[in-house]
């Protein structure tokens, strides 16, 4: 196998890709070379950006240097990392055809020396009409068959590329054939019009699906993303590889890439960025420059930010926090945000990839936040371990104490003696659960678990917060059908609105329900009249 | 006046200080330079990350150079920028003492040709009971009316302190009795602990309360603020300047900095960052360095990062998108969205110092964005600017078109020309609004103002978003009380809200309320049906 997992999150993953120029690790971002024309020289991009990976188009190589003796790839760009090569199926989708055949392009790729290749396929496009789309996926899928004779016996590792566009019963069928036949990466086509047109939440859709029908062992190519604001949504969803020319095509166009957008350096006054090449111009001077060399330093901070932003999410994977990297970059626009919160739809699949331990603490900022993994399997998770004990007939709810973990609280300590020894109750027969937002009831035995031990959420809750945490408080207790429930209440937002809730439920749930008022620090009365009612 | 405002955006400003070692620009931030140790030299701090203003210690000068003949703080740090000295006051914070007096460090600063100079204030502090904070309150205000005599007449700026902590009656008191004394700039004293203790929402309530207290035409500056991911923060509630050793300190103890946070060294696989020293560097290499070339580089890193945070600051400043901005830091830690959350009490203050047209679009990601200051300003600019003619006694409601401005659209042209032409109706007769989340109604007239023909929100909404927009739309109603409403229903669950809303609050507000549903495109049967709704 080609590729080998080395961490995940979510549904992204580090891993090593093994080609026969070397290895190199993904996510990784492949700029599109020109091979007629560099705009930064291949080799600077490995030795000053860490390009370990590029792609050039063996269409065009062909029709410029096809008479070129021993004609190889790495020497044509000087440069020794791994070469992907397009196939012209780009030229395809802009020109609507090409003049060369599959099998002469498959051999051309062969010959050149390519680490990477794609074989012809046919790219969907954008608002056409469906039967277009089902010929361009089902002539994709055969030419993805007639390829397997002409790859099956080198070196080389080959892309399967994904058809359908937006019709996504076609992006699961076109990803369930081409995953049978022996490719060693798949690809996910032309996504470059929903990306331009800030689609962002259709292609969330298009890569959950063909995630789902994909074989989970081979990486997936995102064929012409180039902006690193959507980079961590991508490799969230399980992407691997991304191409693009964006970096250079933004920069003939005087855009200026961000992690968090695009500008245009006529608007700019101030260079938002820490790169060499913003470190070393004001945006005065940058635009004060020759067109050439303007051109050329602007692809070099556009590729700077994009080479930054994979390391910024490897780095996320690596330690765990891959979902706050993609929360912060939904900022970028009100488009990414609905993408992110398109996430709730595919909590489910996210949760089944995280690992369960990252050790990382776990940041709830809004009720986006809700569809984290840690979120999304605590109350399954909790219902399917935990099971209650014949004798423990009584749920105490303490709200939660302001530090953690929860049950170390002075407070708690105190109660929790009092409840033992002063009044001879036996703690084993009562359940002590703390209320806290998002969880809603954190058993005492589990407070001093992952990420129970390690969370923190923003103040005040939204209404999404509240009503997910009073949920999953009925979810637990209609579970556990405590005969008797009881409530000690301060002064906490949330725990009146808990003390509403269980007040108009209970009776569905077969408890009795008590609530006990007091204020923190809890007061000798309130111990006493809790201890009345735990004794009724 | 020293200080020239160029632009703003919420309370946040560009501004040009003048000082007699030249001009600066705000907000800018200050490396704390130990004057007898240097991590980077100043001079490179100039030249390669672009620090034109830096601080130094008077106290720690004098302590250790006094007796040099003819001492320049400029010649003693080797650099030709602004140089601002503090006064051995953050000495008092820490050790409780200093051994000089208020005079003698007055004259020192003056004496070593310091452009920007602090007064012996006293540090407020942390945890200290209310009458020590009264006392810290009293003794800065007392020092620096002794100060004014010698302050006077030279070219240096001088800087009056703020104290109070978090005792806000105390900070409106000491920003109100200051701000009447002849300094140059203010100063909010010792929040350090605050930010230590991640308590940013006692930090917004503390700027807010300074500013609303100090004369807005002198600068503010905020002791010990070094963390980047909380600038955006500082400077949109009014800050300009900021001071902090902690790019060295950091870096001293293996800490990375980043606009989202802080990471340790020997957590990072990877470098997140695309600075020179990122870029030149892989994670490993820099913890195999020895450790002083490490913490060199780190400190640089650290550096690079607040620079790019001020020129990022600047750009959002320049362009209006500073809100955008601090929602993007707002995701670094819940502490940070708690503080954001906070701008809900202070949005009329960010409101007032807006301007209100910047042409850059206005982007609500979900129910916090609706704290913008275009969201807070329309409805009192809409209800004060519009009266209805006698004239108009219908409300036609109509669902917001999928483009903007929505007056262009296809189907409501038509149904335009249907209600001026085919039916003898003047349309002069009718007021027409668009229901649009968050600002409610928008009438047709508007639609090509800006911002309402230039913004763009996130889906599916929120429930604080959908209850903002039906209360605006209650409002304009309520306010306008037209005899009939008539709202043009599609499908979008926006409108349904709306419609119950108006079904159950009409009466209220004596307006009869029908609703004629439709669906997009907007059917003949439906015009019919409205035609004869508006007849009747």
């Amino acid at each position: 196998m080609a590729f080998e997992l080395k961490d995940r999150d979510l549904l992204g993953r580090l891993g090593k890709l093994k080609t026969k120029s070397g290895e190199i690790e993904t996510p990784a971002f492949m700029p599109v070379i020109n091979p007629v024309n560099q705009i930064i020289p291949p080799k600077i991009m490995k030795s000053n950006f860490g390009c370990d990976i590029l792609i050039t188009n063996s269409y065009l190589i062909k029709k410029n240097f096809e008479t070129v003796n021993n004609l190889n790839v790495h020497n044509l760009l000087d440069y020794d990392g791994v070469i992907t090569t397009d196939s012209g199926a780009y030229q395809i989708l802009v020109y609507g055809n090409v003049e060369v055949s599959q099998d002469e392009i498959i051999e051309f790729q062969k010959k050149i020396g390519s680490d990477i290749a794609v074989i012809l396929d046919i790219p969907t496009g954008w608002d056409v009409p469906r039967s277009k789309v089902e010929w361009t996926v089902e002539e994709t899928l055969r030419r993805a068959r007639a390829a397997i004779p002409l790859i099956k016996d080198d070196k080389m590792l080959w892309m399967g590329p994904v058809q359908g566009g937006k019709h996504l019963d076609l992006v699961a069928k076109s990803s369930k054939e081409v995953g049978l036949m022996p490719f060693d990466i798949h690809a996910l086509g032309s996504p470059t019009e929903v990306m331009e047109r800030y689609m962002f939440s259709v292609l969330v859709d298009m890569i959950i699906t063909a995630k789902r029908n994909l074989p989970p062992d081979r990486p997936l190519h995102l064929f012409g993303a180039g902006h690193p604001m959507m980079f961590s949504l991508a490799v969230a969803l399980g992407c691997d590889l991304f191409d693009s020319a964006s970096y250079a095509l933004y920069a003939k166009d005087g855009r200026y890439l961000t992690n968090q957008g695009t500008l245009k350096l006529e608007n700019l006054n101030y260079l938002p960025c820490s790169c060499p090449v913003c470190m070393s111009y004001s945006a005065q001077e940058l635009k004060n420059e020759l067109r050439s060399r303007r051109e050329r330093l602007l692809a070099e901070h556009n590729l700077y930010v994009c080479m930054a932003e994979i390391n910024t999410i490897k780095q996320a994977i690596f330690e765990g926090s891959l979902w706050d990297l993609v929360e912060q970059r939904s900022k970028s626009h009100p488009a990414m945000t609905t993408a992110f919160k398109k996430l709730s739809d595919y909590k489910y699949d996210l949760e089944r990839h995280s690992p369960a331990f990252k050790g990382h603490g776990v940041f709830f900022y809004d009720y986006n936040s809700l569809n984290r993994p840690e979120t999304t399997r605590y109350l399954p998770q909790l219902l399917h371990n935990y099971s209650k004990p014949d004798n423990v007939n009584t749920l105490l709810l303490l709200n939660a104490p302001k530090s953690k973990p929860y049950n170390w609280d002075l407070e708690y300590k105190k109660l929790e003696k009092i409840l033992v020894n002063e009044l001879d109750l036996k703690i084993k027969d009562i359940q002590i659960c703390f209320i806290a937002a998002p969880y809603g009831c954190i058993p005492v035995e589990l407070c001093e678990t992952y990420p129970l031990s390690q969370f923190d959420i923003a103040k005040p809750f939204d209404s999404e917060t509240i009503s997910f945490t009073i949920n999953n408080i009925l979810e637990y207790i209609s579970n556990y059908k405590f005969p008797k429930i009881i409530q000690l209440l301060g002064n906490e937002d949330l725990e009146n609105l808990v003390e509403a809730s269980l007040m108009e439920k209970s009776p569905n749930v077969d408890s009795k329900f008590f609530s006990v008022w007091s204020k923190e620090p809890w007061s000798e009365a309130s111990y006493n009249t809790l201890l009345d009612t735990l004794k009724m």
